[in-house]
């Protein structure tokens, strides 16, 4: 598949004169801009700041902007892309191709179009990436043996220009699949012995490897906990493989009862990340870091912060993302996810302080699952190119505003033309609440296809093992999360306990992940929530048939390519909203046998 | 995987002697038995009646019977089993391990294996057996050319001497995937030439083959309709080149839109083959047989017979049944399939006529998707080898009693001890109602878990575009299938259409599949249909337990590789159960808010 430059917004480089100068004082990675008399600069400390500055300049130029005068350093000191591909070149939850960098078992990438992405990666402050997916299954635990190894070290190599460092997700268990080990308790010698090996090897090959991620105990996979060992044992033997190469322990906190009886109304999943880690606080070596859901569902449309972020003042912590569009739309629904991003961040965490205030404290890295692949356009949905920049910008900057960030995006991909860019801001920083009007209500989350999570099924996940249940009723849905339901909401700061357990303070778009509710509860707008349920229901198909009008009103603004395939997935996404539109309110209707206040058509 | 010959029905001949002679006034493949002063003696018009009725008489003696004074001759002249097994070794709805004939996408099995199921089958009175699954994929669309013909006919020759003849399935749009041409249109005269060579090369190395199994226009399937041409002109076309050859096609009529808006509730997926099929009568060669699904929907626990059943006075038709239990419990779940085919053949067609009237008129050829495969015990569940053996019982004889079968059965298997015979047989004999009891209620279908077809998942299917739907609301549940409805019952005889519209006198276990209905309507037990529902999912997990009770209380009687195979089954079979229970109490529950009369445990 040929790919694309000139629809990204890092395109061919235009040549502007530079100078470039030390500064020792600049932090690590930062830069200082200036323009004077028509030179521009870029100050750093290191080279990595001088790479930074210059495309932050260069954007500047792009968008014709006129004050230089910015110093600027990242949040934190990891910003990681994690890949979820298969050594097969299939992506899991990927939905722009086939992967970048793996086919048919082995490494395989076209090295024109991996410098390309190294640079564009570069382009907005990212520094670490894995390939391969955390589900390591197959060929790809062999990425740490001398099988695969010369072949990553190659790829590593095109990426170390960039500043971009590796990351491998390895199998915990290893010593027993790759060595041959009758156990890969973390506590035997054996293994500790079977990691140290493997980590020298790797950093034989691969010096400044990021370290490893490891995705345990968690849908099936191997862990400590199988083995009567705690989740720091775990990682702590890798972290100690590691740490004389300077290397870390990504070790991912999505640990959860996947085969949870429905019958069981007392497990709730979302409880489970802060019950497996939080008592384990200061047990963690200093090389680990807890990778952490954002929410404690999974990507979900909208759900609360996840109440284990914060949670831990000794253990270093990263938020995980998610770019690719799992449950957002799977890049053919528009979807900017920096508005959910911003929202993320600005999220309380006590009445003091915001997600956005732990970033560079508790929280040193912010990680994210890709949505980049072979596609021409390398997402899928062009404009979902936005989320891998976005992306890089929060990573780099918790505190920006997803206006800004975006505008600027359209600014350097299509143009800063006010036309174009004042609709295209619009579309693009409605799109969630658009998107989640016509998904699942108030937080109930899940009402999804199983398996591929596209399109709706109110009671898909509603008898399964995935601890996923509203418990819809002819009256009223929702799970009580309060301390007199689950008892989930006492995870949080008291002041967020509070202010969650009462449906009165509760966020009202939440109002069903924490409370079970009457349809006829009156929201503050005054409507019910069956009514609610109806209005938002219809105004989402009609935003995307007005996302479909700007977007042709818009045509002779757009490269041809662009409008074409954009155009074919807004008609995608008006059927799915449709479909959701329908299947939603149809099955509240059936529940309740209340009609639209309206009579509009609902399906009986 | 080693096989068992000792737990079948049968078992290493034991040597008898025997006279044979010839009467060529009787039927083909009839016998007459009889035993004079101790000889026994097989009369017959040919060889395949010697065949059969040696086997008779073998079973009698195995049984203990006395009187051998028998005649007997088969209904139909095609009893055929068609294996859905895929050239990759998988078997599609298959739950007795991998394929018998293939393996990674070449014809491959153990010769001595296949030998006994020739001889297993013959036993039975089987005639017809076609090895590769009717979605003809991959390599298998090449079992008609000189790359795997060879295979093909070795494989024929092991089953000719039991009087057995092959059937391939056939993909519609070959001329166009093996023969290159532009087109698989019936009515293009090259696509006729392409058949006819096609046809003769099979022919030259299997020269007794019975014929072309076609499932087209069917699930995404190549056929005619996509052409512009009728079903008649796809069928004829391939019947015109096998006519040379005394070939048939065998041509499915499981033709239907899998691709419905759910919104859309005048399509009525029941109605589609008549209304595909019945209009063309006549229209057919006489070498065509059009293979019909017993019951309009798939398969399921519960359905109508089929209104096309015996609807075309001028085309020849095979009923088609599923002995692999793909809804009726995968092998893991007890049931014997007898009863149901007693009722199907015992199913009304007018006031004067039954199901089993019709075979061996309108009706000539009886099929079945086997249940087989390498599993050591041939089809995963040790009892499941009732469900094969009764096939061929009901296939010679539909006026078969479940009874009589099952019993002959046993007692071929286990032995006639009356303490292991009569409760076993009570377990199999009610093995279809207590499954029905706890699956979907009164013929409701489709509240099945998604692709994989087990266990509940009561609006698994509701959204979907499979056409199938039961539209369940707080009051009500169902589809009008009346002339107020969709108009469905017009397609059967104006006696069953009479019967079926009318709540008070269609069947009750068939009234939601016919009627839309309260839940308080009164059934003829007085009970509500809630209160139905409550009662028979608690009844159906006591009678498993009693099953349980029963087959341990069995055990000195058993062999104990069987008992402990079957006790292993019963257990996850009472699993199910209670998870049927559960889901479909709890749903209906959830609905109504009405609690159970007897209070026992519904979960909210």
């Amino acid at each position: 598949m040929p790919y694309r430059e000139d629809r990204l917004w890092l395109q061919t480089d235009a040549p502007y004169e530079l100078k470039c100068e030390t500064d020792l004082a600049l932090p690590p990675e930062g830069y200082r801009l200036s323009c004077i008399n028509g030179v521009y600069s870029v100050a750093s400390a290191d080279e990595a700041g001088k790479l930074y500055g210059s495309y932050a300049l260069r954007e500047k130029i792009l968008l014709g902007e006129t004050d230089f005068s910015v110093t600027s350093a990242p949040a934190v000191s990891e910003r990681i892309l994690n890949h979820w591909d298969n050594i097969t070149g299939v992506v899991e939850r990927g939905y722009s191709g086939a992967s970048l960098f793996f086919q048919n078992g082995n490494i395989s990438y076209d090295p024109e179009r991996i410098r390309f992405y190294a640079r564009l990666l570069a382009s907005v402050g990212i520094n670490r990436i894995c390939f391969n997916n955390v589900n390591v299954t197959g060929r790809s635990a062999k990425l740490i043996t001398g099988e695969l190894l010369p072949d990553l070290a190659a790829l590593a190599e095109i990426f170390r220009p960039y500043h971009i460092k590796i990351i491998v997700a390895v199998d915990f268990n290893s010593p027993v699949m790759l060595g041959g080990l009758p156990t890969s308790d973390p506590l035997d010698e054996g293994v500790a012995v079977w990691w140290r090996a493997a980590a020298d090897m790797v950093y034989a090959a691969i010096p400044d490897l990021a370290g490893f991620l490891v995705k345990a105990d968690s849908e099936f996979r191997a862990g400590p906990a199988a083995l009567g060992r705690t989740q720091a044992d775990g990682a702590n033997v890798i972290a100690r493989a590691l740490k004389p190469h300077g290397g870390k322990t990504y070790w991912r906190c999505f640990v959860y009862n996947c085969e949870q009886d429905w019958r069981d109304a007392q497990t709730d999943r979302p409880k489970a990340a802060y019950d497996h880690f939080q008592p384990l606080d200061g047990t963690f070596d200093g090389n680990v870091i807890l990778q952490i859901k954002y929410g404690p569902s999974d990507f979900q449309v909208r759900e609360p912060n996840s109440p284990l972020l914060g949670a831990m003042r000794n253990t270093a912590q990263a938020i995980e993302l998610q770019i690719t569009q799992e449950y957002t739309g799977q890049q053919i629904d528009l979807y900017a996810l920096a508005a959910q991003w911003e929202e993320i961040f600005t999220s309380p965490v006590s009445d003091t302080r915001q997600t956005r205030d732990l970033v560079g404290r508790e929280i040193i890295a912010v990680t994210a699952v890709a949505n980049t692949g072979r596609d021409e356009n390398w997402t899928g949905h062009t404009l979902a190119q936005a989320n891998l920049y976005a992306f890089g910008r929060f990573a780099w900057n918790p505190a920006e505003k997803a206006k800004d960030v975006l505008n600027d995006w359209i600014g350097l991909t299509f143009g800063t033309e006010p036309q174009l860019r004042e609709p295209l801001l619009n579309m693009l920083l409605t799109s969630r609440d658009v998107y989640e009007k016509y998904n699942a209500p108030l937080g109930v989350c899940w009402m999804v296809n199983i398996h591929h999570h596209y399109g709706p099924s109110p009671e898909g996940y509603e008898f399964m093992k995935w601890g996923t249940y509203h418990r819809a009723s002819r009256t009223s849905i929702g799970v009580d999360r309060t301390e007199k339901g689950t008892g989930y909401t006492a995870q949080y700061h008291p002041y967020l306990d509070k202010l969650y357990s009462d449906p009165a303070t509760c966020p009202e778009e939440m109002l069903l992940y924490f409370h079970r509710m009457p349809y006829d509860y009156i929201l503050k707008s005054g409507k019910t929530i069956l009514q609610h349920i109806y209005d938002t229901h219809f105004e989402g198909v009609e935003d995307v048939e007005n996302y479909i009008a700007t977007w042709i009103s818009m045509k002779p603004l757009l490269p041809d390519s662009a409008y074409q395939s954009v155009l074919e997935r807004l008609r995608r996404q008006l059927d799915n909203a449709k479909e959701w539109r329908d299947v939603i309110n149809t099955y509240f209707y059936r529940l309740t046998e209340i009609p639209d206040e309206k009579g509009r058509m609902i399906y009986p």
